[in-house]
């Protein structure tokens, strides 16, 4: 079962450390960095139901949040109200036909969503629905708040109930508060995020606007698209491609968007210079085929291969990806390299929220069912193997482990991002640092942990390179520079 | 398909007057005067898990809402929380091992509903769990507010969010917000209840205290019971019986009790002399079994059968109830006429939530498909049929239809309640006048119309004779005598 | 827990049996006898579809089986072949409006039915769909019989293969063979009974004809009725009620009815004098508003309670029936002895598959959780409790100690039928001899175990006068007289 | 929408011919030739559970059949009979803790199928259970029998009776008959086979053995794994290797293996010389990561793109595969011409089967929601984009249009099959020939009404080079050179 073939003192204790890491019990589900959370909003100007569109958007965005799905929509010339279906599960076990085409509207927000396990029950569904002093919001929220606990508190103080524990009920409630004195929901949207720290994009339907904003960091993704007379807000441009819309502009970091038949409104007020965008949007949350904030996510991906193979070069036969985001980085790397690019894994994209995951003990583990290497391509080859991240390190040691099972000479691993050291308070979902491999081990050690014969990361000092040279970017997860001063009590949970 | 033999003028329009009834499209659900909710409250001193209880009990109350149901509890002695589970359906389709194991904790909360159409839908389930300024609260409640809709609105202008269409959530709110000052949550909850007019029946559970409370005017029944160290709160007392506790006795109308382990404390000081105690439970919503403020409902029902005996006598060979809420009456009449009672009906228990009501035109009516009737036990006979209530008339013409169909010789139609006049702002779903046959039509008119050969209601006079002579009834749907002055709106829709 | 008052030396042993019949571990669904199936057939020679029509009727036939519903249809006119949905389940939880507008065709057949434990699998649902030499049959079966097991194994050994459990596939195999001589299908039904021993009521569809048969003693009811041009089968006259159909006749013992659009024929020549018709459909099985082979249910248990208090005789002050099977024998009590009748119990309608049964141990049984004694009804008084059977007697026990505990002074049990003996080689689920309490123990010790101050069967001598003095009847339950020799094994479990 | 830029008069017909196949009524689904059905068998002498080891053989073999799936498991050591749970659904859909846990058993069959629509009942999924002479067999079948209709109506001739419509209950009443002569059940399966003409996989489960058997030319794949002391039966290796199990050998076509534990017994006494084995799972059914006969699937569609890239070379600036099965074929096709390969697609993997299909006129198309386009990737550039087959050429038609939409120069469509011209009898559903876009078009006419700037198939006589040169292959559908005569009728449908 180990890999090693010198039984050198040294060598028994890495091995020890690999067995440790292969027969760990089986976290695969938790040996992945969590997508957070995907919003899409669509207002049909010539007052067709938009709930079957966004129903087809939310799935292209699907990747970002396979926990629960919604959508709630309402119609602007009919009577007042907003209906909201969501349950937890996929797109396509959520939605019917039945339920779906009793969602008839012109405008309408659609959410799909991650959670940490504690707070996965459906009352944290989104979107959220409103009833407030100016008639009935809809809002879907991607991001999380660094002062969510605060100003719950002072909400509390001034005698405000909360139904669920997500951050999106706080700036609800900061907006219906805000609208109290504010002429107009947009500015009672922007007035509320001033009160608010940390990372979201947010969609809101009012009765007659749709309303899309990004905190002024610009930490996550919010892009506006057109097809004919309806615009749409999306996390990403993938869901546009999908609906057929064209793809108009980003939202900018700060920026308030109304769209509303008389026009599109833009207030840019709390835009500042300072952005921070997730860069581990680009390494592993969106889809390739989306652009984000004007670079294309796969062209980035094959920018990172090529860097690693240009500060980390190997003599190798042949070049494979993790699928699915290892294999554009593996086509950079080959590319640069001139070692050819192959498939060593296929695999298997039937399991769904209800597979039965193998027990321990059992022969099969849960990487073994989702993943099997084509023997003949690797057998007797040294390999490149390029993966986005490692984590906690498991699932890197079993992947490593079956190359080698399957022949493979030599297994080098290339990973298109730098190491994990620091927690995200911004919505992403990495463990703490204890469970981090990177945080207490040396990439040598880590290198022997996986049982690889080199280990190579992304230099984190060429991570803009990967997105045309912009600096713009949020890194604290790699590097600890927090964009904003994080909290001193960890206040990661409730990201929407 | 008519029964009239003589084909005189005055007749013809009365036969099609009645043939209009048997051909309405059908609506058997719709001529039923809907039962509202039930609440159920559990804490065990000794630490055990309630769910289980409060699933007995609910399942004991089913009657008093088939739309959603919900439990929630909480541990004293563990984590903070409140665990909930809540859906559409009957208790058991929504509750199964799986969900009922994993709601762990001695205090806890459960409710059952009813529903208007408009708000059936899984977001007004109850129970309603809010985090406030001092914790979590659960909170069942049972009744309809008056002024809701002002209190939406105030605290609206202060920034209130709503995220369901329910009283119990402005309730919550007052309670939160009264919290801010009161030191404890049950003050806050008397508090709260100086605010709210109307109806309702609550039971509100804390981290560490189960709380009852009874609107000043008693409209809805609530009780205390108890079984070894745990203690109950129960609309009727048929749910202490199921759970194997003893009834220990009514909350006053205005009271708010508070139950811990140091003891029952009881808050007297909204009590007032005038009860208006809805005698709708005992004609139709409560069962038979439960005892409500001292008086049985089995007991009640029989002595309207008496009255009616006395006050609308008539020569027969028989006397049926119209299952199963006529069946006690139909007792009391045959005991006070001396006319043999006996079975009429069959009812096919096994309607459920999902069964396919015939379609206008089908050779099978929702009225056929449900009741049966004995063709030999009433052929050739002079029969007494003994209803609850007439609403739209359409059931009632139905059911004389059938028993003349079965041979019937002639039809007495006696109903133990007086006419319905008048709309329910209390929490009970009575349609609007301009439905209710009796609201345009005389008794005499009504009797032809559902093809009856006579007919009488209880004398509105004798009513409290019910309820052992007790004048503190709310008989408003019956005189328009409103306890609380109406509003000049119809708010009706949104009871817990 | 204990209602004994006196603590002679005598009583103490007594009292024993009863706390232990009490605390036995839960089995109230164990202490009935079950039901078997019911089948329902519908030919429209208009050629609308009948599938909505046989929904209601296996609808009204629910009682009979609960465990797994069945439709198939044909189109005489249209495309071969027969369209089939079943499940397990409820009639109203296996269709829905979607698969039931699914199931278009003017003829067809329905099952609903119970089956023992071991052979609850879906592959045992009916009816069954065949395809043979000549076609299609659909078939649904309501039975046992007694030499299955060498016909299986006869077929077998000329290479038959099996795919269920049930009777009804070896009927079909044998109405096949015979086909292969037979000119046509009546005939081969006809051949075909010529070779089973047993009991049955058959309703077969083939292309264009539907084919009823009842055995030789006419163990199982079977009727015909009729509906404009639509012509009926069915196990029980309520179903014809329920569709609006007219009774036409009862199909005879032995009888084979063919109904087509050219006709109705009958074939007798299997019909024999002796009959033996199973006397607990009308003790229990049947509804009480169907009328089989010519007498009503309802008016049998009337009689059977007019023969108990003859036969019973006692000094008391109420009459009260368990629900719902033991009222009109109880209401049959009363007239004759003028005795009162009145309620005790109140029964929850709502207890459905999914219901989660009480546990040993907790204070909740499920008698208790099922029924409830109207305390008022019975305090004080002298108790004459009418129940149709005691199997095991923990469910006579437990019903007796809740009336005791209400306050009733005395308990007077008489059971509307003989003691139970024989098992039943026909159809009907009596657990094995020594699980009956009446096969070890004499009438005063039962008494004394179930906690009754006195207790009385229904004369076996007097059995026929509830059915009018016809002596054509199967008692062999109670007097082990077979009309068929049973096997030397025991072949009971697969009935259909 | 058209992408032609020239307006020449021949042209527009070609276009107009693009645009009819872009406007056709979707049929994404209809315009994929259908895997059809994959079968594994476990037999674990050490006497474990076998059928959570099923369950993720099934799960790597999902690919050959998403429609339904079941396990039937036995007891070699226990009381006889076999359980089985089957469903419509994949196999994470059909299978949960409860039901798979209840599947206790040391040798097991399972069956994943697609089926075409007519015979999508439940009725028809497999494995299929029978009890028979000799006690009861599990069988899961893959395959099409080309005389089953002959050999139905001979088995109805002497009575037999059918309750499916799968070829699968014909072989297991050949079995059962044959059993009744030949002293083993082994024996019995080679002469059942015997009678049997077609293609066939067979893994049979009696009491004590697991046996497999494969056709005499071998049409469908079937071979044999080993894990310690369980021995396996698959469709593909693939499966072997999720369940960690070693491949052992494939079992020769003709061949019937009987699994024991006291040895692995063959019987080839049907083998023969001449083999006709699919080549379309080299070419799409099969996992890339499975080896059929000795030969990798992976290997083999590398091997295809190379021979493209030397008879249909282009001047190109990328080489893209259509996922996922075009992808080794185009990294074969990038490695022979040195046109550097790249993605131009991002598939959505989350559809499900309760994916909601966008209706005629929706802007968003199947394909698009399934497919999107990497615009950055393709743009400006000529692509050489390899798909497995063209059937109807609808799906062709719009992927080419998503290349030209997305500013593809140029797209030249190479195929790495021949073209269809012939319908397959053996279990392929291939449509009927008037719908076959290459039975009534030149390459040329299709190259235009596919939207291509060139097109080329692979040549059907280089087609055995995909397999080193094997001419043991079926490729009839390309050539109509039908190993076994064809009949007469269409008789095609129930492939198993």
């Amino acid at each position: 079962m180990t890999f090693c073939k010198n039984k050198c003192a040294d060598c028994k204790s890495v091995c020890k450390m690999n067995e440790e890491l292969l027969n760990r019990e089986d976290d695969f589900e938790g040996d992945i960095i969590h997508d957070e959370c995907g919003v899409f909003g669509a207002y049909d100007f010539d007052g067709h139901d938009v709930s079957s569109t966004i129903y087809y958007g939310l799935f292209a965005l699907q990747h970002r949040g396979q926990e629960s799905a919604g959508i709630a929509v309402g119609d602007t010339n009919g009577p007042k109200g907003v209906k909201c279906y969501k349950d937890m599960g996929l797109v396509n076990e959520v939605f019917n036909n039945e339920n779906l085409s009793k969602l008839n509207g012109d405008i309408g927000v659609g959410h799909v969503r991650y959670s940490t396990a504690g707070s996965s029950v459906r009352e944290n569904a989104q979107p959220l629905v409103i009833n407030y002093v100016k008639g009935t919001l809809g809002m879907a929220h991607n991001g999380n708040l660094l002062n969510a606990v605060e100003l719950r508190e002072e909400l509390s103080y001034t005698g405000a109930i909360f139904q669920t524990t997500i951050d999106s009920e706080v700036i609800a409630y900061l907006i219906a508060r805000e609208r109290l004195y504010a002429p107009t929901v947009e500015l009672s949207v922007r007035n509320a995020m001033r009160r608010i720290k940390g990372a979201y994009s947010l969609v809101v339907m009012s009765p007659k606007k749709l309303i899309g904003a990004r905190d002024p960091f610009g930490f996550k993704p919010l892009c506006i698209g057109k097809r004919d007379n309806t615009y749409f807000l999306s996390s990403e441009t993938c869901a546009l491609d999908t609906v057929g819309a064209e793809f108009v502009r980003d939202v900018e970091p700060g920026e308030v968007v109304t769209i509303t038949p008389e026009g599109i409104f833009s207030d840019k007020s709390l835009c500042q210079e300072k952005h921070a965008r997730c860069i581990f949007e680009y390494i592993y949350f969106a889809r390739p085929d989306s652009k984000i904030d004007g670079m294309g996510v796969y062209e980035s991906r094959i920018i990172a291969g090529k860097i690693l193979a240009q500060t980390h070069p190997v003599e190798a036969d042949l070049v494979v990806g993790v699928p699915e985001s290892g294999n554009p980085a593996a086509l950079g790397y080959s590319i640069e390299s001139g070692i050819p690019y192959g498939n060593a894994f296929i695999k298997n994209n039937y399991v769904g929220r209800t597979f039965i995951k193998p027990k321990q003990g059992e022969r099969e583990s849960s990487v073994k069912v989702k993943l099997n290497v084509l023997k003949e391509a690797v057998a007797g080859k040294r390999v490149v193997m390029i993966d986005d991240s490692i984590v906690r390190g498991t699932t890197s040691a079993r992947i490593v482990n079956l190359l080698k099972a399957a022949g493979a000479n030599e297994v080098h691993v290339r990973i298109s991002s730098p190491a994990f050291l620091h927690p995200c308070y911004f919505g992403t979902d990495i463990p703490s640092e204890d469970q981090l491999i990177a945080s207490g081990h040396s990439v040598e050690e880590i290198c022997k942990m996986i049982g690889a014969d080199s280990l190579g990361y992304l230099d984190v000092t060429r991570l803009s390179e990967m997105i045309g040279g912009k600096t713009d970017i949020c890194d604290a997860c790699f590097t600890g520079n927090y964009p904003i001063e994080p909290p001193k009590i960890d206040i990661r949970g409730e990201m929407g």
